[in-house]
């Protein structure tokens, strides 16, 4: 059995428990979701149903790439359907014999007109859009990485170590003198390594820039790693995971960046220090922002978040009163504190952690870098 | 008065008319909507209220950021509302002194199950979630491009087209040889000369994987430009505007390969001779699709969109029975047919089009390059 049919066995099993005869998952433009890589291994662009009676049907954009990377059942090109959502839910309903009446489950991203479209097209159907269904299943599904996801998150960290080292050496050296010079490396040194490419677009900003939480442009020509703190972000995707980890630069700090630096290496080995089997990330989260807090100092983003298929998963990792995340054994998630003053720059340090049976594994190698 | 200013209020004329009290827009992960910044400035990640008063409130993620470039009357750190997009919404109507009772205007691509929570939460406002609402009316409005913004196109146009000239001279001379090298060389080029970056992943695929309509990984270590058919598709950012080019590259074409881009050249040169003010762009494109079906070939995507902001915008330009777009000056969009085969390879051929008043000007010059 494949990995993709070892997976989509664990959905059907939870759509007989709460009685949905069918699932829609739909990985379009606008409404990506990287479930119907997980289970289809179509890498995007496709719509995929399940059926109670155990059968998948992959409706890809793109019939050439689904032949190629897609496992399903069925697969019928989307443009049999004029690549219209609502007449390819029907005629999966056809061909993965539906009985009229039952519950189909639609994702609930679906936009509330587009909903409405649905209820009124299928009025034989039963169509369900809710938050708490079979699409945050899945999700919860894959926040607890397997063993062949673990396997390759070990690759895409060691690749990604390996660049961290080059960047280190390289700027030390002069090689890389500018914001663009650090993110192209990256992007070239991962493709050679074997890496689909950047997980996101890569955000290197020099001192000048670096008080934005996610620089604007992501970068340009201007001097990196000078006087002051300069950070970069970037991830490398790696058979489709991503890695996500950020290097903060420090030259000459004055006493202010110094103490936004300190600050946030202290948040960092705090966070970690919590990580364990039943812990609540909201609790994790909190301790930071009371940390920060003490020096009045607020941290205006997440302390961190699962990493996967897509840059941002489950669990959360934050200090929000609708976050209810346990950490578990399998999780791969990051902790990233960070401190931005519009006068002093910024500073972030971010790595990704794998949490085993044993404790927390700190699968990358990010660090404060004092030139 | 700033063009932002400007810009808003044309959608406060039209609240006016419809009698909507307040409008959400909202560029978040997972829902972006470049319309945040077309109206504010703001390059994103913010909500953008705007009341029937003529007043404009952003909620920002990153309040340095929107300091530098946000445009609003009034702006207020998201993390004042939690980042919770309800609790901003009940903030913003106080701000802006919005009575109780009246109609509010969410995005058309807000999710089913969060409308309800709008609903449930804010039920002392008419909650409004529709297709042809203020949002379609922004899109619209953004469709048609205004001296600024057209301006910035030609710019733009200007970088594409330098650096097409490069790719073509650097394929003939075997300096770029396989995709990354033709991928890379557009990334540091279009920022050398002052575009924000590539306004979309660069597609860059050999002969072995043009059969792709787009390819993946989007572009890898292989060989480019070899015997048959490689395509090139990317875009340059430049002062936030994209543009959208594909050039295909051919070597020693067999009879099958020839025929597949001779009749991609065909039909290009129809669907820009069919480009005139008031002409329904589905008519463009069943034309094309006729002329592909008397060779027995499909076009497997739409014959092309429009440009902005975003990569793809209003106008879309497809055969599809719920298109009816009609093309007026000021419009820019792409024109872009193709042929794939998992046999033979693919093409395609894309260039950027602006409607003026005394008709189509095309302004990139992607072509096909016979090697």
């Amino acid at each position: 059995m494949s990995i993709y049919q070892n997976r989509r066995e664990k959905i059907y099993d939870w759509m007989a428990l709460e009685g949905v005869s069918m699932v829609l998952f739909e990985d379009t433009e606008g409404r990506r979701d990287p479930s119907v890589r997980w289970l289809s291994g179509q890498p995007s662009d496709a719509l995929l149903f399940l059926s109670i009676d155990r059968k998948s049907m992959l409706i890809p954009w793109d019939i050439n790439m689904a032949l190629l990377y897609g496992n399903a059942d069925i697969t019928v090109p989307y443009g049999e359907f004029e690549r219209h959502p609502i007449r390819a839910m029907r005629g999966a309903a056809e061909r993965l014999k539906i009985r009229r009446g039952v519950k189909i489950e639609i994702p609930p991203v679906t936009p509330y007109p587009l909903f409405l479209n649905y209820v009124g097209a299928l009025n034989d159907f039963d169509i369900i859009c809710r938050e708490l269904g079979v699409h945050e299943e899945t999700e919860k599904l894959r926040a607890v990485k397997d063993d062949e996801e673990i396997n390759i998150y070990r690759k895409a960290a060691k690749i990604t170590n390996d660049i961290i080292d080059l960047l280190e050496k390289n700027v030390r050296s002069g090689k890389i003198k500018t914001e663009a010079d650090a993110a192209l490396f990256i992007e070239a040194e991962g493709r050679r390594r074997g890496c689909d490419g950047t997980g996101f677009e890569t955000l290197a900003a020099g001192p000048d820039r670096s008080f934005g939480i996610h620089a604007f442009p992501a970068y340009t020509g201007a001097a990196f790693a000078g006087k002051g703190l300069s950070v970069l972000d970037f991830g490398l995707k790696y058979a489709g995971y991503t890695t996500d980890v950020t290097l903060t630069f420090a030259r000459d700090l004055s006493p202010a960046q110094e103490k936004l630096l300190t600050l946030t290496e202290k948040a960092y080995k705090l966070a970690l220090s919590m990580i364990s089997d039943g812990t609540g990330t909201r609790t994790i989260a909190a301790a930071v922002d009371t940390l920060f807090g003490k020096s009045k100092k607020h941290m205006p983003h997440a302390l961190g978040h699962g990493i996967g298929l897509k840059e941002h998963e489950s669990p959360a990792i934050r200090n929000r009163d609708d976050n209810s995340w346990v950490l578990r054994p399998g999780m791969i998630f990051t902790l990233e504190p960070g401190l931005y003053d519009p006068l002093h720059g910024g500073c972030r340090l971010e790595n990704d952690i794998l949490l085993t049976p044993a404790g927390a594994e700190v699968l990358t190698e990010a660090r404060v870098i004092r030139l």
